[in-house]
């Protein structure tokens, strides 16, 4: 094994006896917000997989998308969080197989060779490295781990991904709040906050945002609302503000009702782009596919069911779509392709022996 | 006069005999790149007034923008400016008889009021004061210290600002990129910098947009605008894309096209919401008003000329809007703007006598 850049976060390790003969998974699903590992073992194949899943252990550490804490906050975050894992299982680096890293701010092939060179200089050579999008462990936490079908995540920010059968992947949207991500919880809220000042100025219908927004952020007047959007450019605390938008739409308010309609469409757009692009819905576009539903945005379960809309704009073009909600998190969906991944990469080793 | 908080920042003064026979006026714009402060000395009252204005000295600092630098360094830029203008012109504060201080970042009456505060700190009291938006410097400098009809600039951000003779006034738009200022610089980079990333996703139509903006940027695939984008938030950087998105608007791009028909809808939709709420446009909708048009977006004078396709949109409804394009720059509006403050309190005073 080679020597550890990091020595204290490994530092349980000498207090372990190696445990040889229990071989674990790793699985990372690093959001905005939090990064979650799930430490699992090594499973016989098996069809259908075991439920509940078996998993040794599960920690949690905060924000490892580079892009908002910068490369060597990130990578120690990544590292802790697996560290941690391993000394909550009792167990230690030599009994790791295979690494699936799943997070956020994996936009291009230059972000995932940089983490794949961070891993390498934890992981010794023989175990199988894995860097993806966190997308990619929201579509195997419905899949079980099989990388086919259509994940839509509507949260904070939005993203579709997708894979076929045969690996071809692609994805829609996911490229934040300037670009264009409009039917995300941010893009809802900032949508609703514009309305309210449209309102306002006189370049726009009244709206009863105004008074529900307003009073949930403790505001005397619209003139507020700019000082108070600026004061903290966290993402997520504009799209906190999603809730007051849906109960506007319940009590009928038109300019919310518009919003969350636009909404539904841009994300059902994202899902359409990314099954066309990939054929998922089969030369006479009935084929069934996976539909994988995550995020706040999508799970609200109001009287206004934002995912609900979603689901029938997208099965009005593609009947084949099978929606799911995932019964367990993307940690553990992330874990569940490391296994793929390593039992794929151990037989075919085996073959070419 | 009061003892002041900043010595360094007016040691000059006491090298400089008091100039009583020479009163001066200070006109101050703080934008968000820059803050010019002029120092005018007070005119005779004459109709019209002299050309060329007789400016005494020029200064320029930093930004003044309390949201966007903080109050300390925003007060001492302040500070350090007017110090500047008044050393050059050999001149010192106590031949200050009106400061007028335009900054962006005024929405609210507590902006102006801390701002007065500041400002009263540093001059004795019998300085007639005045704070404004910094809109009110543009149109200012439009109608040469008129406060009457209604300036709409459009740079990196926009706003649209009026008043009626009688002292009314409104504003549209100005709430910055979050909420809503989509026909500003900034707007329309960031629509344009978001019809890349649909096209390459499968969600929008291809665009020449790509090729230019990609070929501008240095960049290899849409992919990397993420990274682009979130790399720095300055507001300014993506405005700086405008003069592609006309260029291609030019040759016929029908995405960029729409863009900036978007943008001029969204402009002449502020300034109509002023002229309405303040009824500039007079009973029968036929009433002639200074219309001042300030800022980059509106002053490109290409062939897709947006200011020009702005006051068309515009005279469709209100025939009686009159097109300016300022000769002199805001901080001189400013000046102009406390010159007539000053008059008018001095007149009211030896009236009330």
């Amino acid at each position: 094994m080679k020597r550890y850049r990091n020595g204290e976060i490994w530092d349980f390790e000498h207090e372990i006896a190696v445990p040889g003969d229990r071989p674990v998974i790793l699985g990372l699903d690093g959001g905005t917000t939090s990064t979650v590992c799930i430490c699992m073992p090594v499973l016989p194949v098996s069809n259908p997989l075991p439920d509940p899943l078996p998993v040794l252990a599960r920690a949690v550490a905060g924000c490892s998308n580079h892009n908002s804490v910068g490369e060597t906050a990130a990578r120690e975050t990544l590292e802790q969080v697996m560290a941690d894992a391993l000394s909550k299982s009792g167990s230690n680096r030599s009994a790791v197989q295979a690494v699936c890293l799943a997070v956020s701010g994996v936009n291009h092939p230059t972000d995932e060779q940089r983490i794949l060179n961070w891993l390498r200089d934890i992981f010794p050579s023989h175990v199988k490295l894995y860097v993806q999008n966190d997308a990619v462990a929201a579509l195997a936490s419905g899949t079980m781990g099989k990388l086919h079908g259509c994940v839509l995540i509507a949260g904070t920010g939005t993203i579709a991904y997708g894979f076929t059968e045969d690996g071809r992947e692609a994805r829609a949207a996911g490229a934040g709040p300037i670009l264009g991500d409009w039917g995300s919880g941010y893009g809802i809220a900032a949508q609703a906050l514009t309305a309210v000042v449209r309102a306002h100025d006189g370049r726009g219908p009244e709206t009863s945002l105004t008074h529900s927004i307003l009073r949930t952020l403790g505001l005397r007047s619209p003139d507020e609302l700019i000082g108070w959007t600026y004061a903290d450019p966290s993402w997520a605390r504009i799209a906190a503000l999603v809730p007051v938008i849906v109960s506007c739409a319940e009590e009928g308010d038109e300019v919310a009702d518009k919003i969350l309609q636009d909404s539904v469409e841009e994300l059902a757009l994202s899902v359409k782009a990314v099954v066309q692009k990939l054929g998922l819905c089969g030369e006479d576009g009935n084929a069934s596919f996976p539909l994988v539903m995550v995020g706040g945005v999508l799970e609200a379960n109001k009287r206004w069911d934002i995912g609900k809309e979603v689901v029938s704009c997208i099965s009005r073009d593609y009947p084949g779509a099978l929606p799911i909600r995932p019964k367990v998190e993307p940690a553990v969906g992330a874990a569940l392709l490391g296994w793929n991944f390593f039992m794929k990469e151990t037989y075919k080793e085996a073959y070419n022996r």
